[in-house]
């Protein structure tokens, strides 16, 4: 049991925050939740002293398999040249290069540093790899981390093929292989990525595999991304940077989840989304990191809550609120992401007596313990 | 010996960048720097496995000595409010009814905070009590933690006084009370706080019990506070946002530092300084925390070094040298700051190849270990 808890933001709409509070687990699950004066008798305990618990982040938007070095990259873009997706390439060359172990060990490091954040289900994608075997290693080593795996062959047309070959590449071979090894399909669907139709045709060959479609939609320009995600019934457009008035209706009427990921435009130096158009117009928000080594090399996702504040003038409890439940949704999860009577016991312990402090104070490491499925792994 | 230093950033102009380094510590001093490959022998070996090294940052803006909570006030800005320097007296009430333990164990918190995010040498200010005893024993409580202490007992009028009157007290007893305690003077000369008539008596006051001058100036609006700095010879002129030409030439000029502190433009949703004017128009920059509760409650030096990356135009380099040599330069230091030959040996390994991951990875805890005066503190 975990009792003395100052405040609990559960992120369950039935009631979202408890003041002084405690929360039984019992087998991974959360089995009560309550004020601290009505807690059942319990085994164990866990003091919080007062401290402030929320769900285990979810981070439904990563790229976390790849190899290969773009700091000097970011360096001169921060001297003054813009963000291209071309960069992209450069970790292209260096995954293929690169050995399983070698991959995997980044990845596992990235997913260390993401637990000591905070986040206890996170999303990967494949897309640095863009030949068929290179895609298939790199799903099966997101695998070996995560259930919520991405093929995202359509990251980018690799310099060596044509766009129409690759685009058969993607839903054939590169498919077939990947399929067994992802849960999700993908598409950068973007100038100098891949159009409306060949996005169209990329989400329908996965869904046609059995796979759930997400999409990289509208973060350098106005585009078809989110119209195609509406329509398509994917469980999520990431990016939302450029909308129109049509997008931002679509996503609210659809229900599809707009994923912000503000670090992205940090580190690309670009003007954010617009978080509080999309929540007053009644869309689903999810806050996650993207963390790439080209566009946002942050696994930080009280980072992205403190921008979401700053820059995108969500409120502290919109932003945990994004960054928990609205990033399990983004996923089609219910597990996790809540703290409620039968959800998996995904938590973290702050040294704060308040979740508004991942806002507040910015760029201090807060999180004190994680636990996941009840157990403790920070 | 630390030995196997991916690239060391020594932040001495002589030689601000070392590949493949090696740094030799005796007595807390550093008695040699230079390539690995050169290194003399010695008993302990620290290997750094490639990664960097910098000095320990040098926070030179801080106010830890505080009692009170103003996380409400901090959501009801992100909703919309706009900062005003009123709130201060929220603190001061709070500081005013709280022990002098705990207030000392606020600011030991504090400081843990700062040190486990790298930063070794570290000013703190008094300026929540407002009365003759209250100022004197939070500068005593400061001096428990670091010799860089200053007296700001002009930080903003008590309500409970009139102008005239504060500014008596704080020039007479107040001073005699604090000097013993301070190493520096300082004052908020702002619209709704000191005018610079007043600023130039409460300095000149300190000056002539022995202090040293250091300013706020010119957060919220163009004043005098810049000119008042570069005439009187203060160390430094702290915030600089709003600055005319006159401004910057008188900085160039005269050698005072302009300490940026980015994190308080973050928490209030203000336009930040301009760093690129300032360094292309040769004024020594200084980056810090500016930690206080109500306007920058951030402890974290490289989350500074981010947002001066990202919103100052600063490159990671000049903030790196900001946060380090540039902060030693603002408490006119010259045994901090810089990994030279006879400089402390206060340094940070990072869990990173470079100093610009402090940069290209925001929000990310990057801070490996930190060693003040050769001992491991972290
Ligand atoms: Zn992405
Ligand atoms: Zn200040």
């Amino acid at each position: 049991m975990f009792d003395g808890i100052g405040l609990l933001y559960t992120a369950d709409p039935a009631r979202e925050e408890i003041q002084d509070a405690a929360l039984v687990v019992e087998d991974g699950v959360v089995r009560w939740i309550g004020r601290s004066a009505d807690a059942p008798a319990a085994d164990e305990r866990v003091d919080a002293e007062g401290r402030a618990v929320i769900p285990g982040f979810v981070d439904s938007h990563s790229h976390l398999v790849f190899a290969g070095d773009r700091t000097a990259e970011f360096a001169a873009r921060m001297a003054g040249e813009r963000y291209s997706a071309g960069g992209i390439r450069t970790t292209v060359a260096a995954t293929r290069e690169a050995t399983v172990p070698q991959l995997a060990a980044t990845t596992a490091l990235l997913v260390t540093e993401m637990t000591a954040q905070g986040t206890t289900t996170f999303e990967i994608k494949s897309g640095y790899g863009l030949t068929v075997e290179s895609e298939r290693r790199c799903l099966e080593i997101a695998g070996q981390f995560t259930t919520e795996t991405t093929y995202l062959g359509a990251h980018v047309v690799p310099p060596e093929v044509s766009p129409d070959d690759y685009v058969r590449t993607v839903t054939g071979p590169m498919l077939d292989a990947c399929a067994p090894h992802a849960r999700w399909i993908d598409v950068f669907c973007e100038r100098g990525a891949f159009d409306e139709e060949q996005s169209r045709e990329i989400l329908s060959a996965g869904i046609k595999a059995g796979l759930r479609a997400r999409i990289h939609a509208n973060q350098l320009g106005e585009g078809p991304g989110v119209r195609v995600a509406c329509e398509m019934g994917a469980a999520s457009a990431d990016h939302c940077t450029h909308l129109t008035d049509a997008d931002v209706a679509a996503l609210a009427d659809s229900g599809v989840v707009a994923t912000l990921l503000p670090g992205a435009e940090f580190s690309t130096r670009s003007p954010y989304p617009d978080a509080r158009r999309l929540l007053d117009a009644g869309v689903s928000v999810a806050l996650a990191t993207d963390c790439n080594p080209g566009s946002s090399f942050t696994t930080s996702m009280p980072f992205c809550v403190a921008l979401a504040v700053r820059e995108m003038r969500m409120t502290p409890l919109e932003a945990v609120r994004a960054a928990t439940r609205g990033g399990a949704r983004a996923l089609l999860r219910d597990d996790v992401g809540t703290l409620r009577e039968g959800a998996q016991a995904d938590l973290v312990l702050l040294d704060a007596p308040s979740y508004v402090h991942l806002a507040y104070r910015p760029g201090v490491p807060l999180v004190a313990q994680v636990w996941r499925s009840g157990r403790r792994v920070v």
